[in-house]
């Protein structure tokens, strides 16, 4: 009798689940609208500094395949992440102003880097990258382009130099992707070709907000 | 006979080296003036590039010692040396216009980073890194500051473009130092303060040479 009702708790348990994956399968071919959590960053990997140096070239051709999600966590922690426990980041910034956001373009959508919790925030969803793809086709197979947008409301006191300081710190932010994709040997290649109104307008991006430069990343070919 | 013409000719040459050894000591008193031949890059040095990318931060206490010509060679390169045999660089710039130009201020004089022979190359005698400190009394004691003038004569096809996109490229420099400096335990903090128009004057620089930023370096204090 006990054994009768476990086994019809088991084929319900079955079906339920059965039902679940069928579910999860819908919603995940409807296109991920989720933020992805990504892995807190291996400070073990890479090679050394002087060889991702030596290393460090622009690549333009790309797998379509999508990153690891190990390589999205470590590449984007790699690009601004937090550090130091006073929440400062690798990539250092005018007076500590943080005024650079980074934006990931994916073929399901496109999402925003929460630097203080390590995920990637979803913005929009479907396929933009052909925003920040530009005018030049070879970077329509990179299957990730990381945006980066320098707030110069946060620059104000600079006055005049405030876009030049962001275009400073967005550089720095650009580097890091470089030297992170040289040492793990992912194709890339820092860009300034994208079609900056379409993306303001696509990310609601104010007057203050410019999309100053970005990276294609993917695997190679 | 012979070990007699021997002897005096062993001290014939201990007085040619002891007159030699004060000339030069006496020359060096006086302030070098020569271009620094720099060591051949040691490409197996360093942190791994995450672990260089977690230490990375900005310290404003310098000893008042000079940098060791093998962290002087290594770091020159890592900031923008040639890395292949094409003559592309560890920094990536628009379209490998290759507009930025390190100026190196120490104790003794300025030096222009010659990337293509991997020397400095003497330009004006005497201390002038204050014009590079600026107001920031901190940087006083740092026996090194690299700065980085975009040219922006090479960008003029960027149009009103030019000056951001020196920048985002002077920011790259500015990174490959900041992550050397924090692989090798160097301190190091990025700057935008300078006298802009002493240093123009100084390095005899045109209307399209920019400089754009700088990195203060040396050793813990």
């Amino acid at each position: 009798m006990i054994l009768h009702v476990k086994h019809n708790l088991m084929k319900v348990s079955f079906f339920i689940t059965l039902f679940l994956t069928i579910m999860t399968t819908t919603v995940c071919s409807a296109g991920n609208t989720d933020d992805i959590v990504l892995n807190k960053p291996n400070l073990n990997r890479g090679k050394s500094i002087m060889a991702a140096l030596s290393q460090r070239h622009s690549s333009r051709e790309f797998s379509s395949n999508d990153l690891s999600h190990a390589d999205l966590s470590d590449l984007l922690w790699a690009a601004n992440g937090v550090n130091r426990e006073d929440g400062k980041r690798t990539a250092p910034s005018a007076m500590n102003l943080q005024e650079i956001t980074i934006y990931a373009f994916m073929k399901d959508g496109v999402y925003k880097y929460d630097f203080e919790n390590h995920l990637l925030e979803f913005i929009k969803e479907g396929d933009h990258r052909k925003l920040v793809q530009g005018e030049q086709e070879y970077t329509t197979t990179s299957p990730l382009l990381l945006l980066y947008v320098g707030d110069t409301s946060k620059l104000s006191k600079f006055g005049g130099q405030s876009l030049v300081i962001a275009a400073l710190d967005a550089g720095i932010v650009s580097q890091n992707v470089n030297l992170f994709c040289a040492s793990e040997g992912l194709a890339n290649v820092p860009r300034i070709s994208m079609d900056v109104d379409a993306l303001k307008t696509l990310l609601s991006l104010s007057q203050y907000d410019i999309p100053l430069m970005n990276n294609a990343i993917g695997y190679n070919k």
